[in-house]
């Protein structure tokens, strides 16, 4: 069975219904997301409007919410977070539940919904949430979450990185022309994945604002194992194989 | 100014005014207009359905015009001539007018339109394409047909051909995201980009239809001169520079 990228949730043209969903938006939304869970976040609730998120903070009420997020890069007003990856440490979200609220990632999420299990993946878990997503279907589906709508060359560099752990644990996988576009860019680039972004749209925006340190640490490759699944309209912490079957 | 490339048509949201465009639909139908313009066709009429390019026929008369084209990549049962390039030799069409139906080209030709300038590339005139946008803007678009509405990669490797010649001409232009990918994957691929392109789509599409030497043909690099330019509904010859600047 094939892996499909897209380069963005408004490029997916077929029904994702049985495939495993991973959803790539590396720079920083996943990245955070991935951090988050890593960390011992109870669950992220993303959702699409800034609006929607306060709504949502106080439904959920208490102090145990933290709401999250970014419009252009940068943080919200009257929010407890940003989309900094380096904020999300253990000692301010373990066991809280996050209400976050993103520019490109949280589309991807919702409109990849549909299918049989949705994870989030960037560099940081590549090869966690590989293993998880062959173990769940042969049919993958990376799903980048693009910048402005269009092609990100950060999401589809690091969605080869993914195929390329996929690749390692099954090699039968075919790849479609963008998987394969993917896989070659890594397979140039991974001796400096940060200089091969060097002068690319989503990499230049964020360095103008300051977050080269943000970029540099969502670049690091399989350092954490969690791996986030959407579910019900909440991330959280994707459960041992064994957890589930049990259900 | 930058060097935008689009997948597909479809992905195009931005107004192309004062762009000069380059369509690559490279398997087969731009490699196909730029052999029949190198062999002295008079005009290519293209139309987006079958049934338009036989009223077309008919309102053009005679026997000087040809009807030509595919759907599912092989010959339109009435059509004069199918979408091999092959067929297209200096005794067939020289001095013709052909009216012509492709599956992806079309859509792209149509929907770069409004743009400043709009011009047929390929592996065959990667070198005379880009001098002939250059001469025209420093807003150049390349605009892929890709296959299906999707991502291809055979496209998106000529597009990193023509952009290579750009940069042979004027190193300061700038790249969007997909260009860089389309350049990194040329500079990866250069040396065999028949090997390269296996295994992908559109490629193994037509080699399972038997065109293994259309695929060769259509990926010789500059071996022609002619620049085929869209106007007003029809495709000519671009004329010298002087000649277009006496009007």
């Amino acid at each position: 069975m094939p892996i499909d990228v897209y380069a963005t949730a408004g490029a997916i043209e077929k029904d994702l219904r049985g495939h495993a969903c991973v959803i790539v938006d590396v720079l920083r939304a996943t990245s955070v997301i991935i951090t988050a869970i890593e960390h011992g976040c109870k669950s992220v609730i993303p959702v699409a409007e800034v609006e929607d998120a306060a709504i949502m903070a106080r439904q959920l009420g208490g102090e145990r919410v933290l709401l999250c997020g970014e419009r252009g890069g940068v943080m919200i007003p009257g929010f407890n977070l940003s989309n900094s990856p380096l904020e999300y440490t253990e000692e301010v979200i373990a066991g809280r539940s996050l209400v976050m609220s993103t520019t490109n990632g949280t589309r991807a999420i919702l409109r990849a919904g549909g299918s049989e299990a949705v994870f989030m993946g960037g560099f940081l878990n590549a090869r966690a949430v590989a293993e998880a997503a062959l173990s769940v279907s042969d049919s993958i589906a990376i799903v980048c979450a693009g910048t402005d709508g269009r092609y990100s060359l950060d999401d589809v560099l690091c969605s080869g990185a993914i195929i390329s752990r996929i690749l390692d644990i099954n090699g039968k996988q075919s790849l479609c022309d963008l998987g394969r576009t993917a896989l070659a860019l890594y397979d140039s680039y991974n001796d400096d994945l940060f200089e091969s972004l060097r002068g690319s749209l989503h990499f230049e925006r964020l360095r103008a604002l300051g977050f080269e340190e943000d970029i540099r640490y969502c670049l690091q490759e399989d350092v954490m194992q969690a791996v986030p699944e959407y579910k019900n309209g909440v991330i959280r912490k994707r459960r041992p194989q064994a957890a589930q079957t049990a259900e």
